[in-house]
This record gives structure tokens, sequence and C-alpha cells, in this order.
């Protein structure tokens, strides 16, 4: 951490600060320029988290150098995280699909998709049980029941189940019945869920929230890793922006950035990142070039009566394109599917 | 709600709609112009949210024309909401000032703040038991501990009491010990807990989300006050943009937006919304003039020793003045403190 | 300035920077924590500017500590300036108000607003002649027959003359009718023309980019000042955001931060940053009471005939109203109309 | 056109809209529901573009069914435009490179890359000459006398030239050296200039505007057609956003969406929106799968010498790198380079 001094900042000011650095057990460089004094901190920043040192007579502001969040920091873990689950292993050379209906509407739907989608190689069955919508008007889900048809139809075809909650008691809900936990981009900042989540045993797909900066993004995985469950995988779903011509503006160029900044496996979400059926497929060419570890996508057997998510979501069929087109980039990526 | 056609959408495809509305009760009236057919839907579109319309053969899009919002539009309730807490009213033609410390941190500190706010006019006092932080390494509230001493603070200095839930169980924690509960920004679409705080008697302070839009916020409102609470004040504090010069940017032009739409009070925060304790005052004069009801407003004794957000944090003094400040502009404006 | 260094970076990278730090006449401060290295750059910074100093071996990231602008800082330039234009005084203690329709469209239309306004107290008259329109078949303007008209009218009733210039040509065209050249936000950042604006004598009036951080604006006032014309005035007129409730978003804040930058007058400009006539005075009464230098405000004597941005402007009537509100919030802070 | 009236919009506000309408040459449909009435607008909307309906008494908002632009629209141009410059054909089913450096800093830079760069099949060389920088303290590039090193450097090494354009001024200068003319992002709303170089014969490289959307980007584009030029490329460079982990944020399902709504070419800039080296690559990956029609890439023979942008430029050699990757995508996408 570095503290900018005011320009007319005294000796009486600056020395202060020292003093309470070397107080709370940190060293002190001082750069004397011709404006202004610069004062480079040694040491664990988090021994002054809470000492307000930007509020210090003298001081124009702190810039920070390193980051806040360690263990989801590529820089003090370099190996890649592989999550397993069942026999499916994200974040290692394979490619992995999660595919299904934006949410459970009947035991009849989920069956159909799933036959369906295990047959196009998905090994890893989404749908919601309960549904974050902003009108309390629209459908919400249907909870538990969801839950068990989506277990039945997984169990039915050699699938994995992955199902968000959106809250404690949907956690405890959901537990006994997905392999994976989701938690969506509303809550992604939801901080008591994350801890929650983080003293679970299952794996963690964490969406980044709507207008969530990577830096926040990776202090919420932080959350439950802390708790001790290591098992996280994140997944870019758009950000918003100004642009209304796509629902969310898909931040591709997140994917090289978390390389860089983490160990932890990095998905894509085409259908939420657009909200239109006719741009998943090419976005999602690209997420297979960009090179993520996997797509979660919205399929339904009949979008046209979709309770949810309808003009996002692709017919079976389309889903079975999607993989034609992207398996030889995958090739060429070195993946396999 | 309108629906576009296809500029080479055929006379089966419309009628194909004109039927499916028929059949759920609604009419259609078809405009066929040299480019393309719109068909305009008259009835209650609720009858067909769950239709995807936009997916039938021939459809190019849907053009919402009326809100989803029913209880809190003011198309639809023309009389100004006021919220009573104690003896205090919210939304009428009163200026009511929250204030108090972004976190309780120690029974001496609530006290100190509160006697000095008292006599500065304030009568609701604010102050975090559960404080949502972006880093796990930032302190995160006393929990109850906290609301008991925020409670005692309030009852010595005959105050209200405000403090922010973060989930199901800290609204069961908080709820015997204040008189306001507030969702903040991170919570504005936890609909678990809106549809909880929905099913209690206390009124609401619900912020805005860092990026939702007004629409998605009164649509936030509408779920609490379906659940027979209508006691809802929203307070916007700042929205995300890419400004960096300010914590978050204020979207001030939301006021005389929020009076067209809604009936319900509205406040400002201009602590959480500027980040900068310098900038508070002129922003508070600003609320003021813009006719809101009231302000919540971050005030520390020491706030170079606060656990959070000190650099946005007023002292007692500074609140004094900045009182001063507003006093006249609320005379003008014709309300009273 | 301050150099991170990348955490692996071996002591010949650091010599190396050192190096070349000396050569180029500054000095190098070393602070070395457990983790990484940091360098304290003292001098000014734009002996290295061209140095890429980012992309040196074992070198991570550059800090800026101090502003890229001088001559427009107040860091170097306490006095606060005043722009004299006629027997008006810009950035004193008054309050200027420049008024007018978005576009002059024929000497009648612009003799009457100016008649009126003249009335109303306005000192100065705006009106556009070259229009920056999204698309190519909205009406673009007048040209320099406008230009005429706007200052006839002027001349007339007493006033001052402000238009906007889209290019070099047109500010030739126009130099000889205006008092106050105005640069639109679309041309904030047109680096040829803020340059030859700098080489006039007339006051130039400097729109926000929709999309431009407060530093860009102040780096694009650098640009004028520093081919010796200090006569700036700045004009906030709302930016880009996700919110489509208002035609942008007024960032009232932008005022307080400048007084703390910069010694350049502000103004703000209701009309655009909102786009819809209802808002317009709440957020007028706003920017008065957040102690900016002025408003730039559409009025139109027939809204439902104008050419351009109809929507947003006031009747004169209206602009009695807004005088009418403002003025007692003036009072209150101590500035004259 | 729609015409949404408010609920209490009687008979007689609503005869008058139509009225107006008809009177205009336009034809009216009413659908009257229960809350409000709409007016559905058939014909040329063009005929009352200047009529500020939205302004006539009852009336709530319009809502525009039709895109204002003509001739960029793909409804009414089926056709792929295919620009030809030389022997390149851009938009057809080549993947086109441009690439050089940021700037052209000195003739020995310029024919060293072009050297390195037509080896690597890259058939137009870019250099800026009139270098848009945000403070004026930075390289503003080396005017005619950079242009005169980029030709001869290209006509050495038989490729062709692209560079930017920053006024009408620069234009000039530059049309005799260049064959491809650029128009960057801050001066995509610069109309003048639009029509300038729509009136010139070369093809234009119009980049997005940094906050412009799409529809106002292709509006951008129908200013330069309607000046008889239909030779015009578009090329996303990222947008502005509140994540600031990159420069700019890629909005890559810009291309799909563009695919959908115009005819026109449609290239990625890497190295723009994301303003970091190690990052080019995985983006340029993308570029080739979600199928866009070439990329534009910055590259410095030795970026850390470079006078500006050096932290987003390849050297010589990752550009052979990055070619090498995109390549087996490319094969594909079948296209070829």
């Amino acid at each position: 951490m570095i503290i900018v001094m005011k320009p007319n900042a005294g000796k009486k000011e600056i020395d202060n600060i020292v003093d309470k650095l070397h107080k709370a057990g940190l060293e002190a460089h001082l750069s004397t320029g011709k404006e202004l004094t610069i004062i480079g901190v040694i040491g664990d920043k988090r021994l002054v988290a809470d000492a307000n040192l930007e509020l210090m007579p003298g001081v124009d502001r702190l810039v920070p150098i390193t980051e806040s969040y360690k263990l989801v920091n590529r820089k003090f873990n370099v190996k890649e995280t592989v999550v397993k689950v069942g026999d499916v292993e994200i974040g290692g050379d394979r490619f992995v699909l999660i595919a299904g209906p934006c949410a459970v509407e009947s035991e009849e739907q989920i069956f159909q998709t799933a036959e369906k989608l295990s047959k196009a190689g998905v090994k890893i069955l989404r749908g919601g049980a309960f549904k974050p919508r902003t009108s309390p008007y629209s459908f919400q889900g249907l909870g538990v029941e969801g839950l068990k048809y989506l277990r039945a139809a997984a169990d039915t075809y050699g699938m994995l189940v992955i199902s968000e909650v959106t809250g404690i008691p949907a956690l405890q809900d959901a537990e006994p019945y997905v392999d994976i936990i989701q938690i969506g981009a509303r809550n992604m900042q939801n901080f008591d869920l994350l801890k929650e989540v983080g003293r679970t045993q299952k794996p963690i797909f964490l969406k980044r929230g709507m207008s969530a900066t990577i830096d926040e993004w990776l202090n919420a995985a932080e959350y439950i890793i802390r708790e001790h469950n290591n098992q996280v995988i994140l997944c870019e779903r758009g950000i918003r922006t100004f642009e209304t011509a796509t629902r969310n503006t898909l931040d591709i160029s997140a994917i090289p950035v978390l390389r860089a900044k983490t160990h932890l496996p990095v998905f894509i979400d085409p259908s939420h990142a657009c909200g239109v059926k006719d741009y998943v497929i090419p976005l999602a060419r690209a997420a297979a070039a960009v090179d993520c570890d996997g797509l979660t996508v919205e399929v339904h057997p009949n979008p046209d009566r979709a309770l949810s998510d309808g003009a996002q979501s692709l017919t079976p069929e389309d889903f079975v394109e999607l993989v034609r087109q992207i398996k030889p980039i995958l090739d060429v990526m070195g993946r396999k599917l």
C-alpha cells in the first residue's frame, strides 16, 4: 500500500503516520518529491485495515498495491483448481457442457429435455426450482417438487444435477438433490449465503453479479473458500452496460483476465449474456476459442411454451447444432468434450 | 402490449397470434403498414405473461406499454403514502433525517453518537449490525450485540432505530430491536428476503441496487407490498457507472422520475453515493432542493477510527453544519425538519 | 508515479529501471516488501512519459500519483477563474442563466424567444445553428443564416450569444456572430477543434462528453488553455449509464468534485441531462443548491413545433416558473441572478 | 411508430392526433384498452419526424417500431457488402488482417514493422499519423511526414495503407497517402467529418464510439453512405463500462447483432478493447470464432519504446503466434486468410 500525502503536509503529519505504521508492526519508506511525499507501507496491510489511514491529517489518499483476496489468487496458489463431481472433471483439459431449461416446469418437460441432452453428450443437467424474477407476477419456480423431478430425470439418464439456490432456506431444501450448487448473479454478494455454501461439501457455481467488477467477484469466491470449500467454479454471464441490443454485455475479456488472476475454473453462460436465441451459438463458439472451461446453456423442448426465458432458449435440436459447431474449435484448442 | 411482426410475416402467422390472444381472453387490434404489421393487445397482459408470444412464428418482438408493477404505481394509487413510525411521519411535509455510524462498533461509540445527533434534531438513529463487506477480511459487524447497543442508545435519547438486515436469519434477529428495517443495495433483488419483510408489520427502507433500473426497483417494492406491507420507503444511494472520482454516481434525477411513477416516499443517501466526506454536504443541499422526503447520512464520532466507511463519515460537528446548510433550503421548499 | 514490480522481479531488473530513471533526470526511491518491491519516482513524470516503463522487464504496473493536467489544476492555480463576457461575469458570485431553443429555426422563433427571455432576466441567448443529430434524416440546423438571426435577436434585446460549433469550418463561420463558443458533448475529445478554439479570444463553453471521466474532461480543458485561451467554462450535461428513464444521468456530484480539482467555473444543463420537460425544474433547483455557477436551459416558444429536442424544452412561461423556484435557493446560497 | 396516450386522454385529444397524422399523409389505427388508447401510425414516419407528436396534449410517449437507418439496414438490402481495395476483398469469405503500430514514429520503425508483417501475411498496414490523445502532453503523431513513411513502407512491401483522420484538414492531408480512411472512436459522431468522408471514393473504416449504442453506430454509417460512399467497414473496439481490469469491454455480441441488422462487414480491434498485450491473442481467437470479417491489431517492433499504446502492442513475433493460433479456427469457420 502507498500513502499519498497532500502537497501541504508537514513533517509532523508525516511522522505521525510513520509512527502509526511502526506501532502496527509495519515498515514505512518515504519518497519526498518536489510536489509531495509518498509513503510506501511494507508488511501485511490487513494490520491497518481498520485504521482509516486515509483520514489522518495530511493524507491525500491510499493506493492499494496488492489484492485483498489471497486464497483465490494465482500469485499464492499457482496450481489450477480441478473440481471433481461424479466422474466429471471441471477445470482440467475437458470442456464441460451444462444444459437444461431455465426453470423446471413439469416432470414431462425435464425428462424430455434430459433424454435429448444426454444423447447430445451433456453430463450435467440444469433447471431452476427457485427462480429470482424481477416481477412478483412472473412464474417463481416449482421449489422442492421441481428439484425432485430434476434429480429423477438426471438419475434416469445418468446425469449430474446443478440448480440455483436463492437463500439459506432454499439451500437446505436443495442440498439433498443437487450435485453442484449455483449462486446466481443477484446473490453474488449475498455474503450470508456465500459463507453458508462455503460450509457445504458440494462444488459451487458462482455467477458474476450484473455489475460486479472482477475483483469483487474474486472476493465473493474468497468468502466461500475461506469457509474451507475450495470447489468453486466461476461463471461469466454478461454485465450491465448502456447497450440494449442484448440483455447484458458478455465480458469475454474476463476469461483471460481471470486466467491471470486466479486458479479457479471459468465458465461462460451465453444464454443470459445475450438474451436472444439467435446469438447463443456464435457466442458459444467464441467461448470455446477464448478457452474457458465450459458452458451453461438454456435448452427447452418447447421454447415457445417456456414459463421463463423462452426468448433465449435453444431447442434440443439447436443444441445439437451448437455442439456440432464448437466441437472442431475445441479440437483446435486441445480440449475434449 | 404491442406485438411487432416481422416484415415477412404472413396472414397465417398473424391469424395464429390473434387466435392465441382471443383464447386468453384478450382483444387484438391490427395495424398493417407497408413494411410490417403490428398487433395491439387489449386487456391484462398478465394473462399471456407466460405464453412466450415473442417466440411464435412471424413475431419480431414485443413492446410493453404498461408497467408490470401495480400496487406501487401512482396511476392506480394517486394518494401519497405516508409512513408512520413512532411520532415521525415520512412522506408528508416533513424532511426526515436519519443519521448514525456505518457500523455499530461499541456501546460507547453509539451512545456518544446518539447523544450528539439527538441534540442536532435527528429522530432516527442508524447503525449497521450485519455488515455486507466486499472482502471477508473486513469488519463484519457486531450482530445482535450491536443491535442491543443501538436500541439502548436510541431509547436513552428518545430516538427510533433503523438497521440493515442481510438475510432472513438477520431479519429474525433484528426485528425485536428495530423500528424500521433496511434492505441494502446488494439485497434489493433478494426476493426471498423481500417477501419475508413484506410479512412483517414494520416499515421497510428499500435502497436501490447498485445497477438496478428504476423499474426494477419499483418491482422490488411491489414484492414487499404484495405481501401486505405497504409501509415502504425508497432510498437512492448512487448507481454504478464508469466514473471513478466518486464511489458511485448519485442519480438525482431519480427523484422527479419516482414522483411521476409512484406514491412512495423517497430518500437520498449522499454518503454512499459519493464516498467522500467533503462532497456530502453539497449533495445534501441538492437533495433538499430536489424535494425528496429525507436523508440518511453516515456520522461517526471519530471517523479516523471507524471500522468501516470512515472516509465518507461526517463528524457530529460536520452534521450540525449540514443541518445548518439545508435548513434554509427546506424553508424555501416548505418542508419542516 | 509509483512503479510496482512483479513479485518475482530480480535485482537486475530493478537496477535497470533505477538506471533509466536516473538517466532521465529523475530520482528513484525503493520500498522492498515481503511480496514485492515498489519504486517511487521523484520529479516531473513527463520526462518519462514516452518511455513505456510498464513494459520493462519485471514491471507489473505503474500507478500515477499526480494528475496529467496542470493549467486547469487547482493545486497549481488556487485563484478561481472568472470569465468576463460583455458585462456578465461567470464564475464569480453571480448565478448566470443561459437559455434559448435547441436550434434556431426561424427569425420569428428566435426573436420571440429572445424577447420573453430577456424580460425573464436572461443575459445570454443560446440557439444551435450547426446541429449534431444521431440520424442524418433529422433537421441539421440553419447554419450561418441561423447565426445571423440569433445575433440580431440578441442585439435587439441587449443579450449575449452562445452557439455550438461542430468543427473548424463551423468555428470560422460562427466566430463573427457569437460571444461564447460552445463545444458539444460529442466533440469534447475533438482535439483539433479544442486546439483551434484555444487560439481564439472568446470564452469556450466545454460540455462534458457523454462517457467522459472528469479527468478526461479536465484534460480536454487543458488542451484549450495550453493554446493560451484560459476563458473556459465547464458544463455537466449528464452521462451515459444503464438507466433509461432519463435520456442521460445528471452527475450532480461532478460539481463538488470539480470544485476540489479545478479553478474553472462549472455549469449544469438540466435539459439534456434528463430529456424530459417535467424533470427540468427540480434539477435546476438541485443545481442551484449544489452551488454551480449557472444553468443552460432549453426554452422554445412552441415546444410542440420544435424541430429538435421539443420533449425537453420549457416554454417561456415554464422558464419564468423555473426562475421563480430557484431564486430563493440562490438567495440562500448567497448568489445573485 | 406507436403513439401511447395517457390514461386520462380524451376523445378530443385522440382525434387531434389522428387529424395531424392524416394531414401528414399517414394512417392511424386505434387500439382502445381498459387503461389507455394506443395509436398505430402507418406510413413513413419521417413525414412527422419534426412534428413533436410526443408533446401534443394527451400523449404519454412514442414507441419507435422501425429503425431510423435505411441504407445500412439488412431489411432493405439483403446482399452482403464486399469492400474491394487493391486486390483485397473485405466482407467476403476471407479473414483480413490489418496490423501495425499505434503511431508511425520514424521511417525505420515503420519499414521494420512492414517487412515483418508482410512476411506474416498481412496485406494492410496500419499506423497513426494524427493521434487523438487524452492529454495534450502526450505524443501527437508525425502528421504528413508519418503518412509518407507509411506509404513508402507499404509500397516497398506490397501492402495497402490504412490511417486515421481526426478532422477535415487531416482528411485532406491523408487522402493521397491512404487506401482506407479510418474514423476513430472519438469521431464516430463527428457528423461533418462523416459527411466529408462520404464524399470521397475510398473505403471507410468506422470504429464504434466508446459509448455508442449499435443503433447510433449504424446511424453514423448511414451518414457516410447517404453521401454515396457505400464502402463502409464497421470495427468493434470495446465499449466503456464500470470494469477497470481492461481498458474497455469488448462487446463481442455486437458481431451477431450486426449480422442481423446490417449487410456491412465487421472487424474487431482486440488491442484497444483490452489494452493489455497478454489478452490480445485469446480475444483474437474469440473474434475468429464469432465469425467477424477481420482484425486490426497493434504491432510494434519494440513495444517498450513505443510512443503510444506500448502496453497493448504485440511484437512481430507475438503477431506470428497470433496468426498461428487463429489459422486453424478460421479453417473451421471456412475462412481463408
